[in-house]
């Protein structure tokens, strides 16, 4: 159930046998597992810096490329027939770990996170100093530069029911590179991002505060 | 450790022995217990529906609520030489189920939350029918009879080092009721609610769809 999407199977239904519900399931357990993996690995992280460490590791864009390396798409390709989405992969990890909570409970479910999700695809020292406001790495570059950064909305959309934005990053008034995203801010940080790779401007690597 | 805030115990000391880490693992684990929790009561419910539930029962005005009723206030005055805060009586819950959690594990903490809060304070079934989305029901009030609503940002200022919001509620251009909060939303929320009290206008108590 847990690779199965709603477009292949409807939720209108009572007893819906898709994955969503999986889903919602998996990102609390996950997000748990994550939390006490983190404040356990830094005694001394305080609250702000475990927060930001987490949220590195179960955001969206992190968890859909986890969703790939773990071939995920083959499995969603077997039991669905629409156009897989990125984020359908990211979804699918969630899914999957509420179904492993399910069937195993908490231990077993935290040693499999560890082991074939954390341990397997991510690197947690190098996320300590991986800055991923690429808006705020942006504007210190502009400031720097004596240039102006602004973001323009172009366009509101409508995309599977839900709302979409385009937006573009500006430097001094030119476009210089564009995102969609059902969240503005989100689409800002991907065109931001796109903006400093045009111009040739490396990501930089904070160290982490507060560890 | 759980009552200690961090006016009283400094979190810039390396090893902070103040409520704000176990805060943040507690936030988790209770999270995940009321997921759990809303997933086996509601075999039916769906993703939206189980979401919506749970951060109607997670949020903070509804832990202070239940930090309050718990009696945490006075502990925190044991514990600190500062005034109390709401919002420290939420953050105390959460702290507390932290601390219940790293000393007896999940599925001890699972039983104790379910018993000691859910089941004692919290009424799951009311929940289902409470719409506390104050600026559409205020919205849906002004359209039938035949007013406008808007919002006004009085006054941005810093609290605790943190941005915060003066928001008052106008209909028809009068301003009927303010509220502050460090978020502009939750301002508007308060606000709205309180013109709701003003105007003598019940809160709706919508069927909960999709379950």
């Amino acid at each position: 159930m847990a690779f199965a999407h709603k477009s292949t199977i409807s939720d209108k239904a009572y007893g819906a046998q898709n994955n969503e519900r999986l889903e919602y399931l998996g990102d609390a357990v996950l997000g748990t597992i994550v939390a006490e993996y983190l404040f356990k690995k830094y005694p001394n992280g305080n609250e702000g810096f475990l927060t930001k460490m987490r949220s590195k590791i179960v955001q969206r864009k992190s968890l859909n490329t986890i969703g790939d390396k773990m071939g995920l798409d083959m499995l969603l390709s077997e039991y669905n027939n629409t156009r897989l989405s990125r984020s359908m992969l990211g979804n699918a990890v969630e899914a999957l770990v509420g179904a492993v909570y399910l069937e195993c409970g908490y231990s077993k479910t935290k040693r499999f996170v560890i082991r074939k999700i954390l341990r397997s695809y991510i690197n947690v020292h190098e996320l300590e100093h991986f800055d991923d406001n690429y808006k705020s790495q942006l504007l210190e570059w502009c400031q720097k530069n004596g240039q102006t950064v602004s973001y323009k909305v172009l366009a509101r959309y409508k995309f599977e029911k839900r709302d979409r934005f385009k937006v573009a990053v500006m430097i001094d008034g030119k476009k210089l590179a564009t995102a969609d995203d059902f969240n503005k801010k989100s689409a800002e940080q991907t065109a931001s991002e796109r903006a400093m790779h045009t111009l040739g401007i490396k990501g930089s690597k904070k160290k982490a505060a507060s560890v």
